[in-house]
């Protein structure tokens, strides 16, 4: 079962408050691995590979690297970077399995969401069909919560955390005057309201949301207006959270109301984002109320100051997982995790297909919405509390964030 | 000296992440000082008093009260109520004074700006025009650093520390494909820069914004457009911050470029925003490129998870020190902060005339801006860096904000 070789580690997709975390457990445990012989870390994802732009992460200082664990955003740079299906270009796949041969790279580890899972597969079967022997593991991520198969997701919990903490704080500021206002948030979550979803949890700082509406539900214009208006007249305040996906029973996109130009990604996404100020100017027009849209846009996924200590914990976990299943024999696999039966809340690993895992979409269960369909039922608080629980040390110095400083020297 | 009776403490204008901390400073001195026989929190400021809702503090717990320290906006309510000359209309003057004699009001706080400051000062005035002995003692908060004869102003420091933390962290998620991406921020501040200028001290984190354009300077779209441009054609990225109160110079917000509809408030303040919506779709259509507008909108005023502890503590000393000073004999006054001359930074308390104080703003200094007009000299560094050091503790409970849950027992 003993592969000695080098590891190549990439992160890829949009980052989190905790991507570095997970690098930091694929370093920490990979430095220390006798079976790997050099540990590399892409820039940008897999574009670092077919540009052969490799850092040497065992020139890195020790102190940067835990760092890792409280520095946001991608450490390494990130893409969102399709690759072709191998059978009608096998062009990158080639010039991947060069790269390999060329570092003796035995271990891939990949850390993103269904896209990457997606990259991960791919190289993952054409290695098996050329017969190099590489052992390719992916690692969950994204603040989505949107994948397949594991329980929750790396950095799903940060950002819920965020979203929470500043929806109590928002609810406070924008209920301040006997005036009254109504306000509409926008939270992340193209297909799944995850993460909208978590603006419910402000309610156990005494300062839920009035109202939250996910994309798992057709999302109605008219109703909406009628559920804001009604709110602001009885409690004579509002505060309605929306998912940035949500669309109308037509699919149409409330965002593509406001916007008709919607450019799309390499993966055929549309640009997301402008529903809340479309909706508060339309309720701004209706009820002549003060009325203020809000959109957590990056800050949700990148405000690692009030990163959660259990996210933390288990992304530094997975990417320690993943080197040690690989090592130990493990490939084509993501490393995921497990909720332990049990009162108490804990977390194991498990191996998942990454054929299953790719391009699947975990969405928010049905009947964890309310009947109005504006309410998050008791059942998505036991799931999502232990997720946000804790607090994660934070570097700060002379007032400011303390990031980790990578060397970044290429290796040759 | 000595003068026998209840006290009022009242919260106005837009709220901060520390004005409760000055509620706790004078809650605390007010409640173990012999000549003060009452304390009273005014619901939603000068609009309890007038409305004779008032809170008897007393009947709160200690723990509640000691939670104000972190517990963001105002917890008594606020209000933007300007009162009428009372040459014009003494109305609201009667009345006041009226609540003054049928609580035996002695000693009148106020919490609050510009305008706050103009509402102490006329009824400081009036009241020593009627002959009623009551001591008014004004308190300055205001995250946008613009009161005037004061070093800083309370709520100051945890908005910069929230706009320098949060700049840092953008940048790194703004910049981490290597397809380029440019960013526009907007903070707040109507008419000074103060807040814009705090996005600089994000360079600190190695993560500074490329270009910062504040009030203080006409703007000139034009050149903004060549400016990101160049930036982004030299770096491959841009982060670009201004503020929400950038005018052309012809003195057009560049806001109303956007929206003609600008709702005045009663102090015939137009309502701001949308101003990096608008650059941010100018610089797309021009340049092609990914760009992204991010509003700091309410967050950079409650966020008080990421407070400084500097200036939760002057918040708190202002608040006390008002306490003290009015039961020693003084009134008609602002407390105010002096920087101890030294290389150390101190905080001394300074009294200021409410007269002078009231309706003067402080502007960013020109001379702290750099010859190009999008850069930040060091001596606003020199200035800023001490207001927001430390980290304010917050309580966590399940995962989420503890807020202080006063029980609010109107007074009879």
């Amino acid at each position: 079962m003993s592969l000695k070789g080098a590891c190549i580690f990439g992160q890829s997709g949009g980052p989190t408050s905790v991507i570095n975390a997970s690098a930091y457990g694929v370093f920490s445990e990979a430095l220390k691995n006798p079976d790997i012989t050099r540990v590399l870390g892409a820039a940008h994802g897999i574009k670092g590979v077919l540009n052969d732009e490799l850092f040497d992460i065992s020139l890195e200082d020790e102190r940067e690297l835990e760092l890792l664990k409280s520095t946001p955003s991608s450490a390494l740079g990130s893409c969102r970077y399709k690759l072709k299906d191998p059978t009608a270009d096998d062009s990158d796949y080639k010039r991947i399995l060069e790269i390999f041969k060329k570092y003796d790279v035995r271990y891939f580890f990949y850390n993103g969401g269904n896209d990457s899972m997606d990259t991960c597969n791919k190289i993952s079967k054409y290695m098996l069909s050329q017969g190099y022997e590489c052992r390719v593991v992916g690692i969950p991520k994204t603040i989505d919560n949107d994948l397949y198969g594991t329980d929750h997701c790396p950095g799903y919990g940060s950002a819920a955390k965020y979203i929470a903490a500043t929806c109590a704080e928002i609810y406070r500021d924008a209920t301040v005057y006997d005036t009254g206002a109504i306000t509409v948030i926008e939270a992340m979550g193209r297909n799944a309201g995850w993460l909208t979803a978590a603006s419910a949890l402000a309610e156990l700082s005494g300062c839920g949301p009035d109202l939250i509406y996910l994309p798992e539900l057709p999302f109605d214009v008219d109703a909406f207006m009628a559920q804001v208006s009604a709110c602001y007249k009885e409690k004579g305040n509002c505060v309605a959270v929306i998912s940035e996906g949500i669309k109308d029973k037509e699919g149409v996109f409330i965002a593509e109301y406001a916007s008709k130009d919607g450019a799309a990604d390499a993966f055929g996404h549309k640009q997301m984002g402008g529903s809340a100020a479309y909706l508060a100017q339309r309720v701004k027009d209706e009820t002549g109320a003060k009325v203020r849209a809000i959109e957590f846009s990056l800050m949700q996924r990148c405000a690692a100051h009030v990163a959660s200590k259990t996210d933390v914990d288990e992304a530094v976990l997975m990417g320690a997982e993943a080197v040690r299943a690989a090592t130990s024999g493990v490939t084509d696999k993501m490393v995921a995790i497990k909720r332990a039966s049990g009162e108490e809340y804990k977390a194991e690993v498990e191996l998942l297909d990454l054929s299953v895992v790719a391009n699947t979409e975990k969405k928010f269960p049905l009947e964890w919405i309310d009947e109005k369909g504006t309410g998050i039922k008791k059942a998505f608080f036991d799931y999502a509390l232990p997720l946000i629980a804790g607090e994660n040390p934070y570097c700060w110095e002379n007032g400011v964030p303390r990031f980790a400083a990578l060397k970044k020297i290429k290796a040759r």
